[in-house]
C-alpha cells in the first residue's frame, strides 16, 4: 500500500506536534513572546554541563561513537545513583526515545496500552507510532480506585500500562497507595508497566514514589535529564529496565533506529549527575514559587511537581469555542497547548509551562504580554483580555 | 504476545551489533588496539564545530528545545547548500535515524525492500524493526545488467529499494548508467528509492552523482555529518524528501520516536557546513592516502570512495574457518566486521575502515599491532600471522 505517492496509514493520523490543528497560524506569527505550550526552562544547564565545558582535550574521541548502551561513565554513574545493575541500563534520546523503544519492542499491531488521562501527548502519539492502540483512561481527575477506573479499558489485547509521574500536565503525583494497587492491578492483569518518571526530582514538597520498588520484574523507568538538569535540547535520558534481557531487546531495537545518544550529550548528562546538585536546588526551589504563585493567582491546587499548570478555562468561555481562544492567543504571540492533546476528556482545559519565561521580566513592561502569562491573563483591566 | 517476560518475535533475529556473535569475547577483551571494525575517523572535526566551541552566548538557548524538522538556520544551510525547498529538508540522528524514519513510514508488516548488496549492516537491521523484510540483492560485486540483477528479488511486496553510493563496505559507487538504470527500474515498478548517500564527499577520484537528480518524484536522499565532518558521536544528518508532504510524514514519525536531534550537534553540523571546506579537503586526502597504500599493500581494487575496504580472504583460509579468525582477530585487540554482516553471501570477506587509526603510528613500534593494520597483515614474518 505505501508505495509511490501513497504514506502508510497508520500514520496518518499521527500528530507532528499538539499545536498541528494551527501549524499555519503558528509557522505564521513568528517567534512567541511567549513559548508556554512546550516544557522546557529559562535556565541555562549547570556551568560544567554545557556543551562549552565540554573538551576533546579531556575527553578524547568525544565527537566520535560511544558504546550503544551508553556512555560507559555515565552507565557507571547512573548504576550507581539508582542503584541498579549495568546491563539494566539504556541511555536513550530522551524518556521520548525511551518510551518509542518500549513500544516498538512490546506492542505488536493493534495492541493495547493504557494510558493514564490526562497524559503526556507524546505517549499516545509514540504507541500510534508503532501500530498500537492507545487507550486514555481517565485518572489524575477521578476519585475512584485504580481497579475501577482501569479495569473497564482492559481487554485481551491490553499489554502495557504507561503513567507518568509526578504527571504532565496535572503536576499531580501517585500516592503509596495508587502505587500499590497500579501494580497489584499489573500483576494480576500479566502487564509491563511504563513508569514515566522524568520530573522524579521536581517535586516540591512530597516525596516521589518509583514505581519500580513495587513491581521490579515488570516495570521500565523512564528518566531524562532534559527536565530535571535543564537539557531538553540534548537529547538524553535513559530507561532501567527489569533485567538484562528485555534491555538487550530495546538496545536492538535502539541501534537498529537511532544508533545511540549523542556522545556529548551523554558526557553533559554525566557531569549534570555528578556537579548538578545545587543548581538543581536552586531550579527546584525557583520552580517551586513560581508554580504555587501562579497557582494562586488562577485559583488552581498547587501543583506536586512537574513544570504545568492544567486550567479548565470552562467556566470563562461564555459561549466562545476553544479554536477562538487559541488562535487569540496566537495572535497575541502567547502559546499554550490545547488540552485535547492531553486526552480527548480535556478540550476545556489549557496548559502551560510556568518555567519557561524567567520570572523575572514579570513586573518589567507597560505591555501586558511583558509580563508572566498568569499575570497577563488575571491582572486588572485585562482579566481573560486574550479570550475576549 | 509480548506479555511479560514474552517479547516481540519479529525482534528476536534482530543484532544489536553486527559483532553480536562474538559479543561476549569482545566485552572480555577490554579496549582494542585497534577498534576497525567500526566506520569512524582518527581526526577531530573542524575547529569551530567542536563542542567546546559552541558558547551559550554565541546561541543563548542551545540548550533547550528547537525546532523538530531542525534547526532553523541549519535547514536554512542545507537548503542552500542542496538547492532544496526548506520543507523538504529533516534534520535526523545520522542516516541510521533518517533510514529508521523512512522503514516506519513506508514499509508495512511483511513488506519487503530491496537492499543492494553488499550493504551497510544496519540497512537490512531498520527494515526488520519495523516489522518490514529486508532482501538482500547482491550488486556491487556483479556485472548484469540493473533489471538482471533485481528482477528475480521483486515481488508484489516489494516498496523500496535502498542502494548507498559510495558504497559501505566496497568503496565502489554507481556510474550515470547504473544510477539511470536503477531509477528506470524503480519507476518501472513504481518503488521508492532510499538513497544512502553519506559518503558523497569522501570521493576521491570520479564524481558522486546524485540519485534524486535522476527521479526526484520518488528519492529520499539520506546525508550525515558523521562521516564527511567526522562527527559521527554528535547523531546529526539528513533527509532530503521529493516534496513537503512526504517529509511531513517522516516529520511526524520523528516526533513520536526521538523527538529531534540535539540542538548543540546541530548548530555543530552548521558549523561544519560553513567552515569546514578545507578540513574536509584535508580528511579526503588523509583518507584517499591511506585508502590507495593499504589497497596497493593488499592487492585490492583502490576504492572510489567512503572509507572502507571489504576484503575476501577466502584464499588465505586454507581450511580455517571465519569464527577462528574473528576469535583471534578479538585475542590480537584487532576488531574487523565479518563479511557476513554485509550480506549472507559474504561470508569469507572481512571489512575494515582505514580511517579509524591514525596512519602516523604505524612506523612507530616494535609490536606489530602497534603498527597499521594492513601492515600488520601484510608485513614481513608477520603475513596473516593474526589468522595462524
Amino acid at each position: 500500500m505505501p508505495k509511490p505517492p501513497n504514506l502508510n496509514t497508520h500514520l496518518s493520523n499521527l500528530r507532528g506536534s499538539p499545536y498541528s490543528k494551527f501549524a499555519e497560524h503558528i509557522k505564521n506569527m513568528g517567534t512567541p513572546t511567549y513559548p508556554l505550550h512546550i516544557g522546557d526552562t529559562y535556565l541555562t544547564p549547570v556551568k560544567g554541563a554545557c556543551m562549552e565545558d565540554l573538551t576533546e582535550k579531556q575527553y578524547p574521541g568525544m565527537h566520535r561513537y560511544t558504546k550503544t548502551v551508553g556512555y560507559p561513565d555515565l552507565v557507571r554513574e547512573i548504576s550507581e545513583c539508582y542503584c541498579i545493575d549495568l546491563d539494566q541500563i539504556l541511555v536513550t534520546p530522551g524518556a521520548t526515545g525511551g518510551l518509542f523503544l518500549l513500544a516498538q519492542t512490546f506492542v505488536g499491531m493493534g495492541e493495547e496500552v493504557l494510558i493514564l488521562a490526562p497524559y503526556w501527548p507524546l505517549a499516545a502519539g509514540i504507541v500510534q507510532n508503532v501500530g498500537g492502540k492507545p487507550v486514555s483512561v481517565p485518572f489524575y481527575d477521578r476519585d475512584l480506585s485504580v481497579s475501577d477506573l482501569l479495569s473497564p479499558y482492559l481487554t485481551d489485547k491490553t499489554v502495557a500500562i504507561y503513567v507518568n509521574t509526578p504527571n504532565n500536565p496535572t503536576g499531580l503525583m501517585l500516592n503509596e497507595k495508587q502505587v500499590t494497587d497500579l501494580t497489584t492491578f499489573a500483576r494480576k492483569n500479566n502487564l509491563w508497566i511504563w513508569a514515566d518518571e522524568v520530573y522524579e526530582k521536581l517535586v516540591f514538597d512530597d516525596c516521589h514514589i518509583e514505581m519500580k520498588t513495587y513491581a521490579p520484574e515488570r516495570t521500565f523507568s523512564l528518566y531524562s535529564f532534559s527536565k530535571v538538569f535543564g537539557m531538553a535540547g540534548n537529547r538524553c535520558g535513559f530507561i532501567l529496565g527489569p533485567n538484562a534481557q528485555t534491555v538487550r531487546y530495546l538496545q536492538k531495537s535502539a541501534v537498529n533506529s537511532f544508533y545511540s545518544v549523542s556522545t556529548a550529550s551523554q558526557i553533559a548528562a554525566l557531569r549534570a549527575l555528578k556537579m548538578g546538585e545545587s543548581w538543581l536546588g536552586y531550579a527546584r526551589e525557583a520552580y517551586k514559587q513560581i508554580a504555587y504563585e501562579t497557582a494562586d493567582i488562577l485559583d488552581l491546587p498547587r501543583p506536586q511537581g512537574s513544570t504545568f499548570h492544567f486550567w479548565d478555562i470552562k467556566p470563562y468561555l461564555q459561549g466562545r469555542d476553544m479554536d477562538d481562544v487559541f488562535l487569540r492567543c496566537i495572535a497575541a504571540k502567547l502559546l499554550i497547548a490545547p488540552g485535547s492533546s492531553f486526552g480527548a476528556q480535556y478540550s476545556t482545559y489549557v496548559r502551560f509551562c510556568y518555567t519557561c519565561a524567567p520570572p523575572g521580566n514579570r513586573e518589567r513592561g507597560s505591555d501586558p504580554l511583558e509580563g508572566n502569562l498568569t499575570r497577563f491573563l488575571m491582572s486588572d483591566g485585562v482579566r481573560f483580555g486574550f479570550l475576549s
